[in-house]
């Protein structure tokens, strides 16, 4: 039996903290609208305008993807939740760079991605921000043979419509 | 220890079927590259131009989001591995509408979207498209005062940067 429901259903969504240097110090933000894009050479998120970190993208023309592991939630919780304006998340995480030097990514995050801005989409309170990927980065434990396991990275999803918790990811579907 | 990775890192990701009236047919399209945008109002997604269903998004410019359950897994490979051009994916599953005459939605699905094309991004061999959402549908077995119980739905979850494996989602991380 179909019935209406509020919001848009698509889900479970991945959590994702997108660094930039805002005022010349990194910062964190939680993005939970991120996806590839164009055969995964791009990325595309929705960011709010008002967001501290918008800031920092728009000048420097460059920001970072980090994937947390589920032992990092009460940070990313905190990113979530305290703007930059007020609190320094510098402390929060060891800062890593590569190729972008306006680019901070984050050391304990198993997984990161260093994009310049290509395009930016304006949609009335938020922007769609359009990343070329420059290079990305794994902790070495969680790669065998060139190839990612996922399960290694503990990834954090998520789920909108109500639902609002966070969750781990499962078994394979064919084990 | 932190090394480069080949690929967009950006892990892991929903599962989706978009769904188009192509010559007069329901057709649906897996699409891993999909997130919502502009707090939910809208919806983007990664569409390979050669795909079949592009035809039919740019005839009507709708289509629909449909999320499987597990349950659906062999339905939703044959949609990733066979073009609507050789195959007619009409019998796969039960059709249905809503307010929008030209975007097919999946009965098996237990989370439907319906939406309207609202701007097309060029990118090399992919665009990018952004619809608005008109109306959303969800089992009333996954809806409880309202809020959605993503455990119910079941839906598929995949990894990129040489995973490839298809995920269930786990368990609440506050449980």
């Amino acid at each position: 039996m179909k019935a209406e429901i509020k919001g848009n259903i698509l889900n479970p969504l991945p959590v994702a903290l997108v660094g930039a240097l805002v005022n010349g110090k990194p910062n964190y933000l939680v993005i939970g609208y991120i996806s590839p894009f164009n055969f995964g050479k791009h990325v595309f998120f929705s960011l709010f305008k008002k967001r501290y970190t918008t800031v920092g993208i728009h000048e420097n023309m460059t920001f970072s993807v980090n994937i947390p592991s589920i032992s990092l939630l009460q940070e990313t919780k905190l990113c979530g939740s305290k703007s930059g304006r007020d609190y320094d998340k510098t402390s929060l995480f060891d800062t890593f760079f590569g190729d972008l030097k306006t680019a901070p990514m984050i050391r304990e995050c198993p997984l990161n991605m260093e994009c310049e801005v290509e395009q930016i989409i304006d949609y009335d309170l938020n922007e769609g921000i359009i990343g070329k990927v420059v290079k990305s980065y794994a902790d070495s434990n969680t790669v065998f043979d060139g190839k990612l396991d996922i399960r290694k990275v503990q990834p954090i999803i998520w789920a909108t419509c109500g639902d609002f918790n966070y969750y781990n990811i499962g078994a394979r579907v064919d084990e």
